[in-house]
């Protein structure tokens, strides 16, 4: 199949006692679009069904279990083909799968349009789905006048966690949290899904007349995704710390827009993904 | 607003040295269908822009952000009033919330389909969620003729962190794994979205002639959603095992399919919310 499910990118490794420039393995994050072929010889169409991000590899078995799980097709021998389609933009060429059907079924798609991502742009590469951004985004070009001390970032996870009130009950929700950039936290916002959390407290921000939160730090309790910092972007923030690992499209994201993005933010160590600019990292070389 | 965020339901707590009937907090997941108000005063239209899994609280700022960052509104002032409609059944009356836009704005709905969930059912409310997906599943009866001792459960999180290849190297990756009844790993597929991990682990059941899986155990790597319970329904498993916490709403579609569904598996300890029948934990009456 020839296709990669990581990516080595370099990164600013910091904690307490130096900081220095290394390579991080990442989780590779991707579109994929499946559709589906079906109908008589003579008259045979193709139907886009979903697009997902999600990392590259069994892309076969995820379309075929996809049209299952969903209720599409109700019997795998339905199914004469899965193959991707080696069209459009150079850059997307594993991004779309097709599902063939035999000539006699006719697929149930009348709950697909909630999977469906209408975009004019490619979409289904990288590339596509970052443009689509760059052209609605109020606050496209991230600000430098931001910056925040490594000594404040270590702080931001306990902060974090002592005002996770539903967290500590049901050990079950994701957090995002709205810092200024001396540490004092000045929203915070749960929910069982991670980009709930993040309109919330977006939706909160847009209340207190705060946007754009360009002199802020976004926590964020899990693992940074393409949509996360989409949707950080929108609102003009400029560093986004996260507890856990980002995926490879967030990380491009974040690159294009010139925000600062970090992750594995736990106790005294954490790894600058892109713009480390605007964290301020003690000298180790005068201080030691 | 009267909303929670949590529900007190019992479980039965099980660890190496007994297991009782308790009550444990678990957060609440719900559908929320987020409409859009505009137009001009003897025109006005309302549009259903998306229908998310969230936990109820928020809601307003939920909406307002979700408009906001997904590029439907430009301006924060176009929004003139934010409220939940209720109407429809009686059960959904907090899970409907409409933004009412001022006469001259113009909502960028051109992507918004693919966040419209369209279902013939209800939809809205957690009884509506599962009704409709009781009409597609193939087999919606799960059968009771399976069975694990709680000596298996134990080992299965050592077993999947051990395959779990990419996790590994990325700190960044969901994992779904099939297991027998007697613990025996068979597939393990992993992904930065959970529902992809799962819908490749049913693709590679599929595949290996598997379905449905009645004597199976599916292991997942992290929380147990609505979505992670209604795929897995969709194959015939009729025991789950997740590291972390259940939804509400995974425990209400997980009773009403006769699922197992067993959370927080960690070293010698688990709880069961659902179905406990099907796990075989030793007598410590006549043990101690």
């Amino acid at each position: 199949m020839g296709h990669q499910s990581t990516k080595n990118l370099p990164i600013t490794k910091v904690n307490a006692d130096e900081s220095n420039i290394t390579f991080d393995i990442l989780a590779i994050e991707e579109p994929l679009e499946i559709r589906v072929e079906y109908g008589p010889e003579n008259h045979r169409q193709v139907r886009n069904v979903s697009v997902t991000m999600r990392t590259p590899g069994n892309d076969a078995e995820l379309a075929a279990g996809f049209l299952f799980t969903e209720g599409i097709i109700k019997d795998l021998k339905d199914i004469v083909s899965v193959h991707h389609c080696f069209i459009a933009c150079a850059e997307n060429k594993e991004n779309i799968i097709q599902v063939s059907l035999n000539e006699s079924t006719t697929p149930n798609l009348q709950n697909t349009e909630r999977n469906f991502y209408t975009t004019s742009s490619c979409g289904v590469c990288g590339k596509g789905s970052i443009n689509a951004i760059r052209t609605v985004s109020a606050f496209s070009e991230q600000l430098d006048n931001n910056a925040v001390n490594a000594d404040v970032l270590y702080q931001l996870p306990d902060i974090l966690r002592q005002h996770q009130k539903v967290f500590e009950d049901t050990g079950g929700l994701h957090a995002s949290a709205l810092f200024n950039n001396t540490g004092e936290l000045l929203i915070v916002r749960e929910d069982v899904g991670r980009h709930n959390a993040l309109d919330k407290l977006i939706g909160a921000s847009i209340n207190e007349r705060l946007l754009p939160l360009t002199r802020n730090i976004l926590m964020l309790s899990g693992r940074a995704s393409f949509e996360l910092v989409q949707k950080a972007a929108m609102a003009g923030i400029n560093i986004i710390a996260a507890v856990g690992a980002p995926s490879t499209l967030a990380v491009e994201l974040a690159a294009e827009f010139n925000i600062t993005l970090v992750g594995f933010l736990r106790g005294q160590r954490f790894n600058i993904y892109t713009a480390a600019h605007r964290i301020l990292i003690p000298d180790y070389e005068t201080t030691h």
